[in-house]
């Protein structure tokens, strides 16, 4: 039996940073595999959950003077201050470009929530990359995209097997909260309404309503 | 031939008034034929729409203490200053509501631009009805929302049997704004790019980057 | 330009009727087009619409002795008491059945809300006949049901050129009750959340919880 | 309003014909609209059906010597003995072979019943022209099939709008039956359980059981 | 080899509890990669199945005093009398609630079946820890639910990795029930056919009448 | 009765002309509601198509330089030599420049074919615009795109209504070639399976090898 | 590594036995997964293939006499000459009624070919206990099928948990086949074009007939 | 852990064949599980990132004399001068072929990329029987198919479960390019914009009109 990390080395501030690659305004365009606007979201999503946690972020490029274009607006406005963006030159696998690899051995974080667009590419190496130098990965999948079914179905499989922990970006975000009385809980919420599960901002709008009306 | 109105009566911000029936927290929530995330952008993009072009508005709610819930705070925001919200206290079709029926009347415009959930409902009785004094309705489907796939599929063809154009939230725009060269332009592109169509916020941000950079 | 009766034949208790044909539990397994159980619980929304706003109904089965089955006994348990159930032997169309035929006639209603097993042959018929007979048809395609999706697109059209008013069951209770203050408001909460949207049961007791604690 | 021929020009055993257009093995293995089964099994269900009611059949192929393949043999094995096939040598619209125009004249019948793939050249030239002939016609969607699903939907409306009645196979083999008390009864239960609706034969068969045990 | 815990660890009536954990009205609401009416009626399907068997249930919400909302009320109603509520004022993984893990423990039960909404949080968390403390876990994704496909394809995989056995709401009664004949079988029948598979009232009723009229 | 124009004015390479409105590198990817590729495609079919029957194309773009981007290589490669690409500078509907409506009345062409991307903006207009002036116009769905279904099912209604023709790519080419023996054949042949239909093309290789060996 | 026992245990027709486990009439229609008529043809594909390679089956039913109905008719002609058929009396788990085991003990087969009718307990009672008892397992997914698709995921995850090898029908007859030059490739012809590819009967029509006229 | 070999046995030029197994033009046509065309489309791609890259690929048929039909021509035509085609007899296991083992052995390489249609069958033996030859495989689902999705579900897991690495065609190209400053960037970004993901062309057409503009 394995509990994938969540008794041992569950996601805490302290010990958890996150890796965002190639959401760039090209590539998002590619993604045919579930709603583009739904990575979009979940991608701010995990950057606004950074600075509700104080979460280390690292965001990075492939080649963005380039057909692939720059980081999305729509994300970077998200990014903590002083989030590193390292823009890479031409490696697929992030890892594989110093820079980046010295920004995350910076972070000093066991574990790695990584997303990635497209997901069978970048997300897929920078995970693998990640796992080989011992790190302890969360791939979130519904914060990644890629240009069909089958190559997401094939990715969440191939990451399975290499040991990565498959996550949501609500999955990640929860297990970093852990009681809603905690200092981050009204930051979630805020965050859930906005960005990673918008009904829930109706189901609070209404409940204030009511509550204010009772 | 008809061209539905077209030629003879083409939207223009001189003709052209818009009702958002029922866009409220509680109804919101039992959209289910297709993205209720999208029913919500579409809905605030025809109100930023009515900004950029100077078109009046009229909101309305039912029974919005009740479970329905408060107009969604985020089309609030959207919406032009000094816009009529008609709370209606239980009259389903909303021109049944006297004051409804004299604020859209006090627009003064043959041409009305309706959307509403749920589709089945708020936007056919209010279609309906809008028709049968006389304007002329263009129903947006696609800012408005129903229960199920059936009762989107019927209403569409009661729609269209009773005379109403059927519409797209980017028909709409693009009927109002007519050139890109005209002062609506820039607004229409960020309406467009935040709102009603994410994917062109995209494809701007990836052709600005490349023309500085060329 | 023709609102499908809305202003002139608006449907009231006064003026409506309801015919369900051929619910039976034999060919209720056929049902593949959309949600069997959704079908099931529309069509005991009518019948159960029918006590709230004092609605005369007709039921009618189709040799419910052989492999059609009987009527569903969760619809037989929401008809209001003494409606007539007429067993067909064998004619198609339920008004080729002189039995049947008497007692829509009996209930002396020129609107008829009709919702049928399977789409295109049970309410087809049913909403062509009557449709010839005079009776204004509201044919209710989401308390109907058939085999493929093909089918059902298919039906819609005809009943669309027939002059059918195509209707979904929410569409139809809504217009009844026209104002949630009048006497069937209580009801028509009740049916929308048991029945025919159950999000809103959940949504109402949301609100309930909310404004007892506010 | 229109009944669509209902009740004026009923299917009647008497008045129908059947046109089968194009159901060839190469044509078929393009059908993606839809499952290409249910196109096949349903295109042998009116053929079945044809000796079941004893109306004339008109089979046509379209260049079967060429990659269109020779007729489905399943569905040669279902046709009336002395069927004729009328093999055209390249013309696109039934109807502009002579052989073909002279042998449906023959059946002088004024309903044709008319299915083919695929949907939007076949089947759909064959009722343009035999609707300008000035036959009724029943075009039979789920006996027919195309490429995608743009291409039905645009078939749907343009037939609809030439004209013609929108059928399924079910609809119009329940339309020539009429009462299951009739001759035909037998076969049609037959015709349903074995190709047009292949549920009814599980729910026929467990009543059969039942019967014979209770 | 492996049988998951079928031979040797075989869900009976005397080593199984149930845990539902947050099926409340307010997340119920965000479920959207599935019918969340299904959702609604497999979890009281579980409760009905407990009082079948004479199982222990635990229930427990996350501060349902706010926008979560309370429990569904038609879940409360199927739970046998005296089960636990345990009303979480924070904690997101139940089992960090020190009233929720005791009333587990108290259960005394080796194998735990657990819902729960959303499924990447509720039931994860819940179903994670509970392996950790040693029982059995069988997840039951079909009374769970979340916002989209990708957060469930996700959980799935977590949960197999983590040696949690998923399952469906029928394998789980049908693993209880073991036998037909025995004295659950009964009660097993009224819960497939008003709750876990509505499909099967109608085969029963069919079934019965052919019995009775044979 | 109406047919839609096929037997009075059949679509003939003398008769006929083709408008391709905005098939741009920006604007296709905002392509959501059916495949981008086949999109892409069928605008190709029409203009090799046009090669083959001599018919006049006018092509057209709106701002180029922007964020729509240049028209799609892929297709330039396809046009007729000489086909006019008239650039908007900012006109909505093409007709409204000067320009694309000299060169459309220059091909002298009772019966326009026209495909455009967006659906509801550019075919939509531009086919409105058409029927404004007289023309018979032939909207082709499976050439066009749009960014949800609901534009789509929209759009067609309102094409519908307004008196085009809905077609598909097929449907048109095949309606041109009327015979297989013509000149036109074997050209028809390779746009169906290289572009149009390359299930096609399979089927035409499959058979080529077989007569081989035969 | 692992290949799933394909080099050491390949299926052969001296080493495999086919289990068929409900396949009932009442059951059949609750499949909702995926498309019922597939399931049943390939049901009746596993029976004849085992008369093409001489294979013995058991099949077996729940409870026959009441609503799960007789075993289907068009399996039941399929079944080799002399084929067990069991029909347990209660015994939810075939396996558990020792006439069953006896009479898959009697095949004396170390490889065992499941299906069954409902995926999640039929299919997986009887896989999850052969495994237990030392057979090897191949789990028919294709020819099983269930009342919704996250029971069907969840099943795949559990039977690949427990060590099943999960195989499609044309998988498993491949793997029997080995060589299309083996006695047993005219009969898998067949059964391929008439049962488990339907496509695959058109190809072949298609390929004989140009290989005549070739 | 394991990163399936993506530290320890990277695909690059040097390590790596390709494996196209029955790519044929009568078994591609029951291709229905996804896309046909994107099937056709990535067997290309893999067939020209060879010549990029300068692998090696064996291409294997079977019986294509006969219905199956000849290697399909658009990927004969990519194919690098020179490949082995081997045409099997009637081994489904094309390794059960010595000319194809001699084939792939000739090429030396230790990681084989293996695409193949159908999935159930021409991939998953292939893939099997290279695992148990010591090769590493990675099995690309995306430019193979099947004719049903459960048929695929169960093949991934089957070959999961295998130890195969499941992989997309972008993904092994972007494994082999490792940087786009390499000399394969050039080729990779045409077969990425030409076959494996279309998007990208028209990304880097905006791209490149934007910057020649800026």
């Amino acid at each position: 039996m394995s509990t994938n990390g969540y008794l041992t080395d569950r996601l805490t501030p302290d010990n958890t940073g996150i890796l965002l690659v190639d959401h760039q305004t090209g590539l998002i365009l590619g993604v045919q595999d579930h709603d583009q606007n739904q990575v979009r979201r979940n991608a701010q999503a995990l950057a606004r959950t950074a600075k509700v946690f104080g979460l280390p972020v690292v965001a990075t490029t492939s080649a963005p003077q380039g057909p692939n274009g720059p980081l999305l607006p729509e994300l970077v406005a998200e990014l903590p201050e002083g989030t590193p963006i390292i823009h890479r030159s031409g490696e697929v696998d992030a890892f594989e470009d110093p820079a980046f690899e010295a920004a995350v051995s910076a972070m000093n974080r066991p574990n790695l929530v990584i997303a990635g667009v497209i997901t069978d590419v970048c997300l897929m190496f920078a995970s693998l990359s990640a796992l080989g130098l011992g790190y302890k990965v969360h791939s979130v999948l519904d914060a990644s995209g890629t240009t069909n079914k089958l190559a997401r179905e094939t990715s969440l499989l191939r990451l399975q097997h290499a040991g990565a922990t498959l996550n949501s970006t609500v999955g990640v975000i929860s297990e970093l909260l852990r009681d809603w009385k905690s200092p981050g809980g009204r930051g979630t919420a805020d965050v859930f309404s906005s960005l990673a599960m918008p009904f829930y901002g109706a189901v609070t709008a209404s409940h204030a309503a009511a509550s204010n009306a009772g």
